[in-house]
């Protein structure tokens, strides 16, 4: 049995693309393992992809084979890529920012380009658009199947030429934590920022304490108010917001049982910040 | 190989969080089979989620173990329980009423509550909202690959304390039976009710004679007309009503290649009623 | 191990439907490994169903067994076939005009009528509105698990009594080829047309030169511009229109990063046109 080959995409699943990469990845080896991550990745959204990866990868046994296809750039002269990670898993992807997330959290040892004179589905010559198919899957399937080993893939390139999207850090500055909102947690309308637990911590705020938080779009104020820092939704009321740890020990804001994002209109990506200081005390005099 | 491990879950499939779980899966056991029985549960319907389970465990071979997430409650004191139906499958999920109809159609035979001081993640300490990834499925893996035999979940306790949602059995009075709409047939908007066929059957009723179907949402008559009692729907005509014997042995009524429920505004739960009586004969004088 | 499974429905993913045929599959063979083309079939589009099939039935190895189950006739006397293609997979499915086009473009050299008396799921006499759980997928796992072969399904049918829907060929006119906008691709609102490339290239038109295109619902022009014929996507900026050669060797027209579709409202089926020649010069006098 070789190793779990996991897909993602921006595919979506209502028509055949995807079941023709299983199609693909099990003509390879009929007894490969073949897992979906998501392939309702917003269109072309290199960002969303990039995070995906981070939210699930450490969950996968190593020798895990990830093949990410979000690829705005099929047909260009975008580099094809598969990196070794931290965890000894495997991606599988255009070079074009999905790897922004992992190489920042969990580090990427080793790159390599794909030759896709040997690592090209036979016979799939004369379309441009289905890369995914026909290089991407193909490739990922005969590396979990260990037709191919690691150097089978083609030459290697160093780390660092890898296409990064911009990142800003969050920062303590003493008085309150600032950070992006990374990403919403679809089904549940919650914003998940990128201020790690420990960042956070650094205001001496416990649970059950009261926390000030602010999000700005660009120059704009659009949300403050004081929440309740919980350990989990049941801890609030139905209906009451909080700040909470997510499932990824970054810092996280909701509405138990409502949605945050849809309540006031909050979007995600690097012009969304929000920021959290330890509550003011309120004195009437 | 171990036995099958079929998740459940109001997460819905655009995020990473149903892949972390197939991952922790995985970790536990390789060559563990992991399948999906849906994730659009509507977030935080538990009685959805109940209705699910019993609308496919039956289907599934004897060892089969599901896990089923929709917890409102995550976080609180909510018991989180593996039981033992009485089809010999194992449901692990938070004790909230998931398993209502399973309870009642199939049976439970034992329960057992989760001792997460055994049986949790390695590693998964610090975020409290995500005991699906955590708690459950790696219990879950661990069961259906059989590193823990079902008394390696943790103590027993009585079947009858589980929590059970209300439910509202059908009734005949001697000149029709009544009954609530639990579900819907979601893609194609037909009305699930809880009638079985051989309660309907009472009636006297046979295919092709006509029924009269009343519903009812509280106080209010939302819909009276006489409809077919159909082998199926290819027996009337496109766009024609009929009441017909569902999937699960139960009545239902529907429009062939329409949608009753979009039709009329037809809701779900036990404020939804649905009679169903023989046709009166209609005299003109 | 036997050969794979692969599901293809109008059911969608939100109930329990697709889950109790996957039970059902196991239950004949625990080892059986079953997949997903898509479950998104619009309801009742037995079209798509049938291009949805010939979009991934190539990328499946021989032996794959293929169970699609668009079925508005349920219940009706329509036959229930399993046959043969080209390429050596099988089809389960009602015949009603799904298997067109892999007749068509693959070829079909065997077809069976399924005999419900062995090939149906035991003690699932009742109801009547659920063929593919209890006859479609039961005799799928069948064959594939090797209980059955091929013969096993029941009596052969000549494969020209399968039942077809109407398609009309491209034509090239010695100036323009023309063509019916088949399908979209949905996610990406790309039109893609039954024009081969092969047909296409009689134009003498090249990779770079500009297409007229001509887009009639039934006797309107709907649209009427001139494109790029493009390698890639990547080959034209960003919102821009291409037409381009798309993953089934056939022509397709697309707004890069954009919803061709959406955006000048364009549907399909046979009453969709699109007609391309090449580039008129445009003189200035």
């Amino acid at each position: 049995m070789g190793n779990a080959l996991v897909l993602q995409s921006d595919f979506g699943m209502a028509d055949g693309a995807v079941s023709a990469m299983y199609g693909v990845a099990l003509g390879v080896d009929p007894t490969l393992r073949v897992f979906d991550l998501t392939h309702d990745i917003p269109q072309y959204d290199i960002w969303e992809a990039s995070y995906r990866l981070i939210q699930t990868i450490a969950y996968w046994p190593a020798g895990t084979v990830f093949v990410s296809v979000v690829d705005p750039g099929v047909g260009s002269d975008r580099r094809s890529v598969v990196v070794r990670t931290g965890g000894d898993q495997f991606v599988v992807t255009p070079d074009n920012g999905t790897l922004t997330h992992v190489k920042r959290m969990m580090g990427i040892t080793e790159a390599r380009v794909i030759d896709e004179t040997v690592n090209r589905l036979p016979g799939s010559g004369a379309s441009y658009t289905f890369h995914g198919r026909d290089v991407y899957v193909y490739t990922g399937a005969r590396l979990a199947a260990g037709v191919i080993d690691y150097a089978g893939v083609g030459p290697q390139v160093p780390t660092d030429s890898l296409v990064e999207l911009p990142v800003i850090p969050s920062v303590y500055d003493g008085e309150r934590v600032s950070g992006t909102i990374d990403v919403l947690d679809v089904r549940f309308g919650s914003l998940w920022t990128n201020i790690p637990r420990s960042q956070f911590e650094l205001l001496g705020v416990h649970q059950g304490d009261r926390v000030e938080v602010t999000i700005q779009s660009d120059t704009r104020t659009v949300y403050r108010n004081l929440l309740a820092y919980a350990h989990s939704f049941a801890d609030v009321y139905v209906g009451e917001p909080l700040v909470y740890v997510n499932s990824l020990d970054c810092m996280a804001v909701a509405i138990n049982q409502g949605s945050f994002a849809r309540a006031y209109g909050i979007g995600t990506g690097t012009g969304w910040k929000l920021s959290l200081r330890r509550a003011p005390r309120i004195v009437y005099e």
